[in-house]
């Protein structure tokens, strides 16, 4: 299986991202081909050992940057690795497409070369999430940020589908993301939304609050793009001023700077459940081909392991599963 | 000044409730009109010391549960501690109501006994929000579920009011929750209020992420009160995660337990900064009256605090300030 990895794209240059893939063609036995400026990889491949076998390298001329204003720089720039590496897909030269550049214009370079698997309205991107026991799917976190009630109805299939096939759940019990538990509470939207769901042919477990995810009532958790954006965000936000804090109160104490030491495996492993990079991106669902968003700041491993995602939606069909759910 | 408490509010009795009473009496100077179960109240009030002069106890027969469903509830109880209470401020009886008790049910005798101020479209609950460097308001975080743009920019006028009155910030910089910095950024209803909200006469900042939230680059977070109270419930429970989790992997080792014990103080500090007690409830703003939500969980020092937002929004006229931004 080839998957095409946009070298390109993230914060951090080239480096992590050559490298990620080629841990993944170690450990996954994939192939991978690096999308982008054709000298640059070279150069970074060239620094480290590897099987020219399972290597292609596709040069793509033009970057999109982080910051642009992705829909623009998308229509404009057809030689960039974005763009190159999503028609790959379009045209099976490459299973999948992966990349941390600019994740809105790996969407609207999505949305505009693959379009929608038949019948669906609208994409949207699903996220693991750390829980305390294990981790559930969010979706969307932001592909569709004006949802109408039928679009929370398919990304409840899709999510299903997707916690099928590659969080490996039999049974995945999905949730609607609301103020409340009972059935009649939350924002219209959310209300239709609800109602449809129980029809749907999913194991529907009705709605679940912010507070109560962490305990991962379900496995999977609806929302519009707008709210799962700010639920994302927001979660990264507290954990951060969490740890800020006790940073802070530790440093003020002299006795607590000694025991933060001796705990500090016991923090290191706290933050590595809460890690990102152990999960490896989001996927773009919906869409006619598989595409995973990586974060801009992935680390080789993150980089990898979002590889392994697209290895596993492959592999197990998730558009397929798709397709046939919303038909 | 006289503020009418709920004692047969809150899940856990009276016992926090009187408690907490008493402590704004002593620290505020305030007199306090305990509205409930009359033996109840005195039973509790004589296990205390206590200035009867102060003290008014206001009998209400009926009690709404915690899980009633509010609105019904309130219309058909009008001897009802929240109902009597909320008449209290009606008839100016007492300045302000602070209930810990089913906050949709205050929420509910709030809009049917007082009413909004002139020319309020919707309600907001306004609660405040630790930060690394002191608290910001987010409102709403759940009066009014689905919103129009002309109702987020009054929340960003309500805002602004309370956090110069109660809060005590010359200029407040208000600030709007959406899915990115940019003026582009967010759902439609956000990209229209965002447009509202530039010609307000107060200090917008313009988007604000949930990420960068802890770390205050605004006073007042405006939001509709799906989205908000999907905010302040996400925080919640990560930052219950992230404690449980770093407790989980303390417990596996022996020497970071030892070291958590030498950092007992910094954990205890951390907990206390993130505190809702120390914040004292949310306050209803638009409504003709002034209206605490103390949270249900209350303690003694919670309620105290709630007694104290109360006489501060009464002293700096919060409503008064209100209803001149809104006309």
């Amino acid at each position: 299986m080839k998957i095409a990895l946009d070298a390109m794209g993230g914060d951090n240059g080239l480096a992590p991202i050559i490298a990620g893939g080629l841990q993944a063609i170690q450990e996954y036995g994939v192939e991978i081909a690096f999308v982008g400026q054709q000298h640059a990889i070279e150069r970074e491949l060239a620094r480290r050992t590897h099987d020219p076998a399972a290597i292609e390298i596709v040069h793509a001329d033009q970057i999109v940057g982080m910051h642009e204003e992705p829909s623009a720089a998308v229509h404009a720039r057809r030689d960039s690795s974005v763009v190159v590496g999503t028609q790959m897909v379009k045209r099976a030269e490459a299973a999948a497409f992966v990349s941390a550049g600019n994740s809105g214009a790996t969407l609207a370079a999505a949305q505009l070369f693959l379009g929608r698997l038949h019948g669906v309205r609208r994409a949207a991107l699903g996220t693991v999430y750390p829980t305390l026991h294990g981790v559930c799917l969010v979706l969307d976190v932001g592909a569709t940020t004006d949802c109408k009630p039928e679009n929370l109805y398919q990304f409840g299939i899709m999510g299903h589908a997707y916690a099928q096939g590659v969080l490996g759940l039999a049974e995945p019990k999905v949730g609607l993301l609301s103020s409340g538990e009972e059935e009649g509470k939350g924002s219209v939207l959310v209300k239709e939304a609800h109602q449809l769901l129980k029809s749907a042919p999913i194991r529907f477990a009705g709605n679940v609050e912010g507070k109560d995810i962490p305990y991962r009532p379900v496995d999977v958790v609806v929302t519009d793009g707008f709210t799962g954006n700010v639920f994302i965000k927001t979660s990264e936000g507290v954990a951060a001023l969490l740890l800020k804090t006790l940073e802070r109160e530790i440093k003020r104490r002299p006795h607590a700077t000694l025991g933060a030491l001796l705990a500090k495996q016991a923090f290191r492993a706290t933050k590595a459940c809460l890690d990102y990079s152990d999960y490896g991106g989001a996927a773009l669902l919906g869409i006619a081909g598989i595409v995973i968003v990586a974060h801009g700041r992935s680390d080789s491993k993150a980089i990898k392991n979002a590889i392994r995602v697209a290895k596993q939606a492959v592999d197990s069909n998730v558009m397929g599963v798709i397709q046939e759910g919303v038909r």
